[in-house]
């Protein structure tokens, strides 16, 4: 290729000289998304590229391989954005328009590349493949754009700011558009080689962001929004709340000119964060409470063994998918039938009977059971209704005794979940549950 | 609730008879979708929710929690579409806007509802939670507008016609909004209970579809691919494979004019997909392989317990995932550090090692002592690299070995799963592999 971005009369200075900023769009081409058959992960990262290179971005589009729905879409956006980010379309097959129909919504005409079509024919023969006529299709590209280069696919993609002159609609002043193809492998790669060097290049960025995610156990998004409700208001950094399964996240997102700035603006607004919400707040980022008991139990120097009932693995399915698990980890038993309960960790048999399986006294046994057995410092204990069958009236779906057993003591307590959200919800908080007990043990 | 949308002065067929037929679009609302934080599996869900109903959806968008381009995007919509389905921005949060902002697109108030206020403080007070004052934003919709019951969390969605004498935009003739929460949980259950049934009857399905999932284990998306290329041709059934987690789906869907004419088409096409793929096909639909593994036992009348090693209780939580599993599976060993596998399990400490715990006579020592420990018919047992510490040169990340005990006998084999794809990924293909091993014995 002897043309690239780097010499590209499309000058990317322009775009920040053109008047107010109005952002990204991204626009996804594919009747496989509208038919569900595929998730929108193209959005996705270029969402988060997007952000990471501080580039306003508010709206998201798809839609499928229809010359007419796709014109107006480009046409439409050409008013709102100044940035057009197309993925899809760009292939060699009858459905794939995405090129012709940018041209023609501004009624411009297709040159081919000659230099592209050779580039296609040499990936073909290193392949041993045979082309098709209709491969020829993606070497044209509207007059006027510039190449957007594929290393490791064959279709490229183009740079275009169309001639406003030519174009009948509303236009932002600068409107320019980037296409990929579907892709995600070839798209990421055009984009981190080309795209992301022309955006910083663009004026787009409005600075730099970083941002911070601090992750909550045991308090609803609701109260906890109230608890912060004046700092949900700022507008810079931003402070916004999710919920998650069973955890609440409040996402810190700060913009500045450098990325020490925007770090700067985070850190009183975490601490003041922090401090209003204390315990409740596990941890931030990558942490999850599994990873974080482990951290705690690693400084120690301790070990942990588990008993599960209800949740069947999955407290140590939690454990275990942090990597490096094993240095504090034993392992436990999966006692999910009773007669588990009292051959493996000893759980008393009178005790079930007078107590239930589902109750604090056997919670305690099974906890107490497998620090024994194990060997571990400290034992964790479930046992409880994950329905939506076994329940009775005072044993509702939902109720699950957890139990804690330490150096220092045991100590069991429910906790009722509801049957509403169902079985796997169910296991899924029972175990976080369990990891936040110990949390808090730890941290006293 | 006394209101359901059985008995909604919103008239399902005044949409069929409401001219020709613009489709349906989803509009999805979060701020965290445009930063790219989370990929937009809701929109994914509903698509094909869409398409086995056989409502036309040509159209896709996504906005923050931003309320004038929530309400633009709205408004423009019912200048396009029929039927506009919404997900998110129902919580409690001031930057939770989505019902606020439709109602303020066709200037209509809104009103509570005392009935959902009353629902959310009692659901509240079953899980022991203190209610925000902002909650009580969750029981306002639209006058005019229909209850979306949520059984499942707080926030209700609605079903709205709004009235067009008091629109000043464009107004597709009969358009209707949908809205959903963005828990996808909450979502899907809310669908699958109230809106799939509306949509059955709303007259704005093209045909009827019906859809089948055929679901394999043990073989490579291409390899399958390639086995039944011809039917991948065919326009009506169509069939579509898609890659999972270690397991390969094949889609096959029929459009006919009946429900029954469509299943007449995908019958010959799943028994001539069956035939030729052989075991390959562990089930359909809702199956799992823990679901098909747990059947045959039940019939048997056998039994089950694990020991697991790399796995760490994962295999134990995708067998208990299924509803009714305490009729089978007794429980087992999360033997994690070697010291478990000796004391619980009574391995050797020689073989251990002579061949590493990471071996055939390991893996066969732990199932058949998980057997004799529980009682069970059938022992499953697996230990392995789950990397991505811990592998050595002819270890590597990824080789797992996994030994199934029965009445008849046991038995031994590695399987390699490769480090490219993490931890996460080796730990779920080997509890995959484990049940598909048992499988494959008990069908024999």
């Amino acid at each position: 290729m002897t043309s690239s971005p780097e010499s590209s009369p499309v000058d990317s200075n322009a775009l920040a000289a053109a008047g107010p900023l109005a952002g990204a769009e991204i626009l996804c081409v594919g009747t496989e998304l509208l038919l569900g058959n595929i998730v929108n992960g193209n959005a996705r990262w270029i969402a988060e590229q997007l952000a990471s290179l501080g580039v306003p971005h508010y709206r998201q589009e798809v839609v499928g391989d229809n010359r007419e729905r796709l014109i107006a879409a480009v046409r439409a956006a050409a008013g709102r954005c100044r940035l057009l980010i197309t993925t899809g379309g760009l292939g060699p097959t009858p459905d794939d328009l995405t090129t012709e129909a940018i041209a023609a919504a501004f009624a411009t005409p297709l040159r081919e590349w000659p230099e592209v079509w050779a580039d296609i024919q040499a990936k073909a023969s290193a392949r041993g493949r045979l082309l098709a006529a209709s491969n020829r299709r993606q070497a044209l590209l509207p007059v006027g754009a510039e190449l957007l280069p594929n290393p490791t696919g064959t279709a490229p993609g183009m740079i275009w700011s169309p001639d406003p002159a030519g174009f009948d609609g509303e236009l932002q002043p600068g409107f320019t558009v980037l296409t990929f193809p579907g892709v995600p492998s070839e798209m990421q790669a055009m984009w981190l080689a080309t795209a992301a060097p022309w955006l910083r290049r663009s004026g787009l960025a409005q600075g730099v962001y970083a941002s911070r995610l601090l992750r909550f156990w045991g308090v609803a998004e609701s109260s906890l929004a109230e608890q912060v409700a004046d700092l949900l208001e700022l507008q810079n950094p931003t402070v916004a709340p999710y919920a998650g399964a069973g955890e609440v996240k409040l996402r810190l997102t700060a913009r500045a000119a450098t990325e020490a700035a925007a770090e700067a603006l985070l850190e009183p607004i975490e601490l003041e964060l922090r401090s209003r919400t204390g315990r409740l707040c596990y941890g931030a980022d990558q942490d999850s409470l599994a990873s974080v008991v482990l951290e705690l139990l690693r400084r120690r120097g301790e070990t942990l063994a588990v008993a599960e009932s209800c949740t069947g693995g999955g407290l140590g399915a939690a454990i275990t998918a942090v990597v490096g698990a094993s240095e504090v980890f034993l392992g436990g038993v999966i006692a999910y039938a009773n007669s588990l309960k009292q051959t493996l960790l000893g759980v008393p048999a009178e005790l079930l009977e007078s107590h239930g399986a589902v109750s604090d006294p056997v919670a305690l046994a099974m906890a107490e059971g497998v620090r024994r057995l194990s060997g571990a410092d400290w034992g964790i204990a479930l046992t409880g209704i994950a329905g939506p069958t076994g329940a009775s009236a005072d044993k509702p779906v939902g109720l699950v005794h957890i139990a804690v057993a330490g150096p220092d003591g045991s100590a069991s307590q429910p906790v009722r979940f509801g049957s509403t959200r169902g079985r796997s919800w169910i296991q899924t908080l029972s175990a976080g549950e369990a990891l936040n007990r110990l949390r808090l043990r730890l941290e006293d």
